[in-house]
């Protein structure tokens, strides 16, 4: 039983936001200290329990004196240690924390592409649209995630609190998109482009079965040497004033406007 | 001609933060603040000029040292302040200021309904959720919204910059949402509401060429008080195992949907 806050596992309690073991934890705010250790952090109830339920548990438990932990976590076998609320604020990277952060190991998707839905995002750079994403694919019912190169960390801990858990519910991995679109095309599988110029009205598109759709960079949109190799680009038509519409909202209206026609 | 630095406006230069002025400024940050003068802060050069364009002029500039006045401003009339890069950081409500602030008045619109396109925001709170809200609706073609009791403020400095200047090209009214609700049904514009339990998935609605659509709050959703006031109450399908969607997602999906079926 790891959860008795008084007896063999008090010697687990950091006070000070100078200990080692902190600014150690603080290496994982960073892309660099993540992938030098392979290891990332949640933060919140919500989150670890989505985590747990897709098989990755936690190497550590971080737990703030004032949190009170879930009475179903009570027979996890993970090592805890109790920090002051001090200590809490300097490691969590939220203005509220929830008193509790877990240490967890990077996992490896295996996308392996058969008929399906697919996302492909290339260099989509800001870290709550890569969440906001990847949350509205799995609505959608995506089957799997490319990020392609230049698109912010998936361990950045903006995006895994935007994803809402998403990020363990369905493949996501790294890749090049040039030479996933060769992939998906020898299996027939159409990729839709987005791009403004050039495009085509998604309503005109008849809704496939399967699909890959591809989003791009907030300003710069999909890159033109990947926009030459799809099969059709297509654009959300703007009916108002606005000058364009955010990416991970283009995202959504195109996902289940192809789903839902 | 107003653009001189170096003539007769230079007293118009400060260079401390802890200058009256800079103070009285700030107080804009806040709700408080904007209500007592109805005044708020627009940043950078894009919003500035779409408020311009919608006929909203600036009562004040306030520029940074460093900040290249775009030529066609010249032949403004309107009172500029330099400041020092220091300032304009105090100033500033972003981490990358882009040099120039707008002190501008607030406006009222007049909203009367008739046959079109609304949207009624439910104590929806989160400033960049509301601002990406509005950037959409203006895209999809809403004809106006209607902000309820429990919304964030419009003019909140987030709100506006997420708008990307949609604020400035569309009829937004604060209003109690229960009369809103009353005044399109004398017109018969059906109000769909927004709802996981006891709704209707939004693909089984023909598509209306007049509609109202209601969001709401991030956590609660719209009120039941509301809801059952509603002629039918919506949801967007989910399709993996997400839990919900991002309540300006959801918004997107639902706009499009209803349009473009």
């Amino acid at each position: 039983m790891y959860f008795d806050k008084d007896e063999e596992f008090v010697m687990n309690r950091i006070e000070s936001a100078k200990n080692p073991k902190v600014k150690q934890w603080k290496k994982l705010h960073t892309k660099k200290g993540r992938d030098t250790d392979h290891q990332f952090l949640i933060e919140g109830t919500h989150l670890i329990e989505e985590a747990r339920k897709s098989g990755i548990d936690p190497l550590e438990l971080i737990i703030s004196e004032e949190y009170d932990v879930p009475k179903n976590w009570s027979d996890w076998q993970v090592p805890i240690t109790y920090v002051t609320d001090r200590v809490m604020m300097e490691l969590s990277e939220t203005k509220s924390p929830q008193g509790v952060i877990a240490i967890c190991q990077q996992f490896e998707h295996q996308l392996i592409p058969s008929q399906g839905r697919y996302l492909l995002i290339d260099a989509v750079q800001d870290p709550g649209n890569v969440g906001t994403i990847i949350r509205t694919a799995d609505a959608a019912g995506v089957d799997g995630i490319v990020l392609g190169d230049g698109s912010v960390d998936l361990y950045n801990g903006k995006v895994i609190r935007s994803t809402q858990g998403s990020l363990f519910h369905l493949p996501i991995v790294k890749g090049n998109l040039l030479e996933w679109i060769e992939k998906l095309k020898t299996l027939d599988i159409p990729v839709y482009g987005t791009a403004l110029e050039n495009g085509q009205d998604y309503n005109e598109i008849e809704s496939p079965s399967s699909f890959a759709l591809m989003v791009g960079n907030e300003g710069e949109g999909v890159s033109k040497e990947l926009l030459k190799e799809t099969d059709a680009n297509l654009y959300v038509p703007i009916y108002g004033k606005a000058e364009s519409l955010n990416v991970a909202i283009a995202t959504a209206i195109l996902l289940y406007g192809l789903r839902n026609k």
